[in-house]
């Protein structure tokens, strides 16, 4: 069995430990939701207020030149690039998620396709339901034909490609169980149908190492608020394979993406490369904010990257797993995560199965929130407002409840007393009490 | 002849000379490019620090609750509604200009058509880049046509409209001129022909009274950082009127637009009304700003609102035209922005006509700006890129030098100063140095 004594011995020896100190983390509180919000970066506060008192303030309208703000979904894509195995050049921050997947997605839909008939893009049912509303519109736009695959098995991914698929569109780590997809293989599959590539890396940048050139990946897009720490609502960002790059063009064709934008021309140029996925002006305060979230994970470079931070996440959520299944046993908790490790992302997902039909999920997450433990609770699609939303039968998915870990800042002791924090709410049954089962608007 | 005494005097008569206060401007600076980038307010920097240090570094995912950070985009456009002659509810604040003008064009040329033959766009060729762009997109995909006219004359904007007309998209006040279109009477003509008509309020929200509601307009987009001083980049705003609001969708269908967004269904269902215009999640720290922003403007109310900021607008820029016109008598300047009040936004633009061609307003400008009086340059379209354009031919537009005349924060004896500058960099015929010519990446 292991021990606190033991979890205290491998913070001794992680070589990452002292990276926690990078952030503002508050007293009392182990975070694991990291996936949905990373943490605040001590550097972000004193950054931003010199954004706004003397960039802005003092600098005024000059600081565009200045302070080069005009450059920064470039200069902050470049950052990006270096955690998505993309090259210098390749990525903007900018918009959202879901803008940025609404222009790569366009942008794929119009590849001149020597077979007509492509007219599909294949998805999982079980993905960010962000992106399949995205889907949803363009295929309503285009006449094209969104479908959804019911099981995240590799096999029976690359069994759906066929002449009439224009894009596989995935999710790389499933936003609730957790799974990875095997991105080279599966994009390798799609370009023997001749099918493109478009990739949601919203839970693998800075999470999982990821090397969009080695997968020969087509599209990606991805999230600044959750494992890149840039606070909330941060610019997202879209990277595009040099070989597309000026091969489309995206319809959100604001100036900013304009080959010259100062020459107030009424002509829509689009600009070379990345630059043509931009729109409008960017929200420049949450930009600097981004930076300084981005450079902790560049922080990590030195002690191994990506590689030591993907070792210690998988030493993270193995214990997790571990602990949660032996010292927590008997209350009918079912891991929903993978196993394996080359099929899991950062995060570990349980359910709790219950003979009265009521999971407990939501109220057990809100108890350990009492308790000083972050995590969430991610609803199943089980109730009855989903049979209404016309794409196909709920499957039952069972509501969860979700841990995020992220070796920046949580360490061996953390995950200790996080399932301890579990085991005596679900020993105590607290978690039962009304003030816990009080839905909020955001869940 | 007007005096530095005279100047003086009208600001010691001035009942909004006090809400300067609310700014933090440099020492030393006049600032006449509020309609570019408005400046700080002084409530700025202490706000964005607690949603830093306190939202999201203390209350971290909580926040999203707590804090009501969900919210922001309503809550922000209820604001926005009290300054365009909106309801609440009717307002969003959320994403760029640019993206929201694609929301409401795309929406606009959705709508059922008794006569299918609608899909022309009437514009103006002077109209801001960015809006032009976004329409050229949405015709290449919808298959449209961008019809721009040379002249915003009220009469020939009215004749250019019937039934192949499906939107007339204006800019209310014009981003170079500074010319304002007459609202309510563009759109009943537009309504008489069966067209919708969307209007960009960039430099209108703030800056002069708008009532979309008394115009009767169907769509309104506008700009965050202008003359509501949100911040560079700040999040930008969209209304539609609530007889359009549940009709169509737009097709950045993001979970945040969704009717549940946290039931995570993958079936889209929009929202109802005009939360369906918002896509993807929000930069909450950029919002904060916004905030803080439209409460300057909002801060004039109990002096009289924007009646008494346009009264004072119209003295400054009155003040500034004929100062300059006196004062700097000889150097060739001539007035480009109409003279009529009610054609007359918050701005005032000069050209100069030069024997040699070169017109040397970027380099006045520059000059002006080393000696403390911020206004700013827009090239003029006689440069032989805009030949390439395939929008038809350049027209000639001068070069102008543009200054915002914001009356929350400048007076009357900033105009006298600000023309003394002016003068004194024309007779000393310092911009001619070659420091003022060197051109920057924004200009």
């Amino acid at each position: 069995m292991i021990t606190l004594q033991d979890c205290r011995a491998l913070d001794t020896q992680d070589p990452l430990r002292k990276l926690r100190g990078l952030f503002a983390l508050p007293e009392g509180v182990i975070y694991l939701d990291g996936n949905s919000l990373g943490p605040l970066p001590e550097a972000t506060a004193p950054r931003v207020a010199r954004a706004i008192t003397q960039e802005w303030g003092e600098g005024l309208i000059r600081s565009w030149n200045s302070a080069g703000w005009f450059d920064l979904p470039q200069r902050l894509g470049d950052k990006i690039a270096r955690l998505v195995g993309a090259h210098p050049g390749e990525v903007v921050a900018t918009d959202s998620t879901s803008i940025n997947l609404y222009k790569v997605l366009s942008a794929a839909l119009s590849a001149p396709q020597a077979d007509a008939r492509r007219s599909v893009i294949v998805s999982e049912r079980s993905n960010f339901p962000t992106d399949l509303y995205i889907a949803q519109s363009l295929c309503k736009e285009r006449g094209c034909e969104l479908q959804l695959l019911d099981d995240g098995d590799a096999d029976a991914i690359a069994a759906s490609l066929d002449e009439r698929v224009a894009v596989l569109m995935l999710t790389h780590v499933n936003y609730r169980t957790g799974a990875m997809h095997e991105m080279a293989a599966l994009t390798a599959a799609a370009h023997r149908k001749g099918v493109l590539a478009v990739w949601d890396l919203a839970h693998s940048a800075g999470a999982v190492p990821v090397d969009l050139h080695a997968a020969d990946a087509d599209f990606a897009i991805g999230c600044g608020y959750k494992y890149l720490n840039g606070g909330p609502g941060a610019p997202a960002f879209v990277w595009v394979h040099p070989r597309h790059a000026d091969r489309f063009e995206q319809p959100l064709a604001g100036w900013w993406s304009h080959a010259a934008p100062f020459d107030f021309a009424p002509g829509y140029r689009p600009a070379a490369g990345i630059s043509r996925y931009l729109c409008g002006t960017q929200p420049i305060l949450s930009m600097a904010a981004l930076e300084c979230g981005l450079d902790t994970v560049l922080a990590a470079g030195p002690l191994g990257g990506m590689t030591a931070l993907r070792r210690k996440s998988l030493a993270l959520t193995d214990l997790f797993m571990e602990l949660v299944e032996s010292r927590c046993a008997g209350h009918r908790l079912a891991l929903v995560t993978p196993r394996q490790h080359d099929h899991r992302g950062s995060q570990v997902c349980f359910t709790r199965t219950a003979s009265d039909g009521e999971s407990g999920a939501y109220a057990i997450v809100q108890a350990l929130i009492a308790r000083g433990v972050i995590g969430d609770y991610r609803a199943g699609n089980a109730r009855a407002s989903h049979a209404q939303d016309g794409l196909g039968h709920a499957r039952g998915l069972p509501d969860i409840l979700r841990f995020g870990f992220t070796p920046l800042y949580i360490g061996f002791e953390d995950v200790w007393h996080a399932v301890e924090q579990l085991r005596q709410v679900l020993e105590s049954g607290e978690w039962r009490r009304p003030e816990f089962n009080q839905k909020h608007a955001v869940t």
